[in-house]
């Protein structure tokens, strides 16, 4: 559980995906995870600290760089959230493979690829060299509750079961 | 032939792959399949109507919540008419993998993920559970022909033979 | 070396890999190729000549539509050093995947798909049909170092051995 140790080192929770599903705040209607073969295939995740949404907002407007970046390492942690869940916790997460992080920027903004580096330095953190995925960082207009980062993550895993993802399908428009 | 039925219950009809790429508006050049194994990839697509582009503009500016649904609804029916041409039906669908989907938003909107339930939504009564994909809903900043959505999928499929991809690279520039 | 010998009638050069990252003015953290099975992922790559970032800006602003496609033919070139060091060479690269291409653009621009084609057309005249993937061109907000353009690439290859990535994670910042 080395994984699990450092992140408790760093003073990181990974919030529990079930408490996460049983609210629905964007209204988003999708599953939490899908295995091809031994590709991990996750939606986006955004930031939340404490069972709500965290650092809101526009990055070169309303936020900092910094902020952003914090911003990014907890939209990390939500992404662990659904790893944890789907492989029954991080140890059997091998090379990430593919992260997108969207930085919803204000215009003239260009930094997004040191924002985005506040989830890759924290699954290099946890994961070592395993952490360090191919990657692009592109500015957004725009996301869902007004999140200041997304990412999309697929990575590799040890073969063994995977449970069945969770769905976000509550109406509550 | 459920999948078809459905859509011909909800009064919807997918466009003809061959009639939409004999025209080239936004000028793109790409093809509209690949599969690798029984994943297929596929061209981002965006909302079509009666053989035109359909409800362009900025999604909460020029459209409202509403209308960008909509637009989302048959952003998906275009997919749906690659994956027709692809496997020869729909029947052959196997669980859909991910869905990017991304909204053209006015500074300040931040309901992408209400947007993009328009085409997830068509998925999933098309489909069943089957049609409900990991996926990600990010505002952008302007799309070819200033198209409100584009949907970018991934999907499994029951093996078997797909048909060649069609290709848009005549140069109408 | 038909793709090589291609690329220098056309007057253009594949930059070294190694070159681009000794240094790293993004300050991004990320490696630069990864390989499943036979599918090769890489990072999203911005137009950079003799050294240096080419073609900043906002296209439909700073940039017009030509100069945007001028800068999507010199990501790809970016692209095309990072397959060159995966693989040793261009010859291996099977059918191009998909690729997503970002434009840094300016409000009312929608003209991204052209802008993309500077990409596009690039590929196919090194690898022809083969050059030709999935695809979908999409306008953004900011990109790292107010870069253009940015392209993620995934391509099929003929199976061998394939190089470490590299991996720039100099902290730089």
């Amino acid at each position: 559980m080395k994984a699990e140790a450092t992140l408790r080192q760093l003073g990181l929770e990974v919030p529990s995906l079930d408490e996460l599903y049983r609210t629905n705040a964007s209204g988003a209607h999708y599953i939490s995870h899908f295995p091809v073969q031994n590709l991990l295939y996750l939606s986006g995740t955004t930031p939340r600290k404490d069972g709500h949404a965290y650092l809101p907002g526009v990055v070169g407007g309303d936020l900092t760089l910094e902020q952003g970046c914090e911003a990014a390492r907890y939209a990390a942690l939500t992404t662990l959230a659904a790893v944890q869940y789907a492989l029954g916790g991080l140890d059997r997460v091998q090379p990430l493979v593919h992260m997108v992080g969207y930085v919803n920027s204000a215009p003239g903004f260009g930094d997004q690829p040191r924002v985005i580096n506040g989830a890759a330095d924290l699954f290099v953190s946890i994961f070592g060299d395993r952490g360090k995925p191919t990657r692009a960082a592109i500015g957004c207009q725009g996301l869902g509750g007004h999140a200041s980062v997304e990412i999309i993550v697929t990575l590799l895993f040890t073969p063994g079961d995977v449970r069945p993802p969770l769905a976000r399908d509550h109406y509550v428009r």
